[in-house]
């Protein structure tokens, strides 16, 4: 039989790069998909590159798409600042950041989907965490379900029952301390991950959102991001 | 009260425009979205921009992405030819032809809610027809009611019922005939507009399926189609 396929997305990031490894160790023959999306920064693209080659994902595709044509994200909007914080008790979890990018989790499945098609592959593979966000309305199991839902109705090969969209989200109910110990065992170099909204020369600033949730995870661990240490070019 | 505002997605094609005529006879301030996806031939875009233009759209916006990473179709693969008949009759109605552009209405509508979000909108009209293309998946009432659900758990306005998505679709049980029938009451000029495959020096091919269905819409109703005999360019 076959290996099965899969298609992962891949930002680069602590996240994404923990799911690839799980996707991997289950067997799945890993596609990876990374999206240059108008991001300020193209540090994470190359950081997708270097952790896409280092897990052995068979093949890693950037998908150009541009989201700047319709603004309204500090991460694709130039003109928004990055907000950052002296510690991660700072972060606000009521409202919905200006780093939040519309529809951003939606967009980036429906390309999965697409490279499934063509693939002729069942399986996506996105790092999306219910406890990081409190709740982020997208990184919920419930819009993860709609979304399976809605793509097995989208092709005739889900309409009729023969192969089943099946979206995995290994790490929904992780916290980030969780993520990184299942991708130390998995032996996934974080050093090779880039997950932060603002790097200075290159590197994570360590004070924005992401830098200070991925940190925490680290010190609940007892250990320094190595991310913080390590150029990221 | 503000006018409403709606995001039309427009190809440029005949359904396209019909759908933007009735948007804006409905009394919505209407955001045009069409996209540049790798397909052949840019002559639908100049279209897309005429049609925009000529029934008032508030704005127009094209939207950069590559589907041309993940081949497989014939509309953004140039070692796929598009097929061409004498005949409307020829139209096999059993394969999913392949012209199909894998998760294509799938994509388009996740854009879409993008921009709906960044303009505080909760309508998005599409011109899907589930009567043209026999049961194609995408273009079913329940893939539509599945993307809404999908949808409004990807939102907090959504999810918090404040405010809920709705996905127009005019078109879904008319023919060609009709659809041609309702775009003319409302004065739309087809002479505009471009559904062509495989344009041969910008002019309607007349033997592609898009055009034979198209060309049997307008003789339903005892017409040319006055794009077999305008330059699109």
């Amino acid at each position: 039989m076959a290996q099965r396929k899969a298609v992962v997305l891949l930002s680069g990031g602590l996240d994404s790069a923990t799911v690839l490894a799980i996707a991997r160790n289950e067997g799945y023959e890993t596609f990876a998909l990374s999206f240059r999306y108008g991001q300020r920064h193209t540090v994470e693209l190359q950081a997708a590159e270097r952790v896409a080659a280092a897990l052995g994902a068979t093949k890693h595709v950037v998908a150009d798409i541009d989201l700047r044509v319709f603004g309204g994200s500090a991460l694709t909007d130039a003109s928004i600042a990055v907000p950052h914080h002296d510690s991660v008790d700072d972060l606000s979890t009521d409202d919905i950041p200006v780093t939040y990018v519309p529809a951003r989790n939606t967009i980036f499945l429906s390309f999965a989907l697409a490279w499934a098609e063509t693939l002729d592959a069942s399986d996506v593979f996105i790092g999306v965490s219910a406890l990081d966000y409190s709740g982020y309305p997208d990184c919920r199991p419930e819009y993860i379900k709609a979304y399976e839902e809605m793509a097995n109705l989208a092709t005739r090969a889900g309409v009729e029952g023969r192969q089943r969209l099946k979206i995995h989200t290994p790490l929904i109910q992780l916290t980030k301390a969780d993520t990184i110990r299942r991708g130390l065992e998995l032996n996934v170099d974080y050093a090779l991950t880039h997950s932060c909204y603002d790097p200075v020369d290159d590197r994570a600033c360590g004070t924005c959102d992401s830098c200070l949730l991925r940190n925490r995870g680290f010190a609940e661990l007892g250990m320094t991001d190595p991310a913080l240490t390590t150029s990221q070019s």
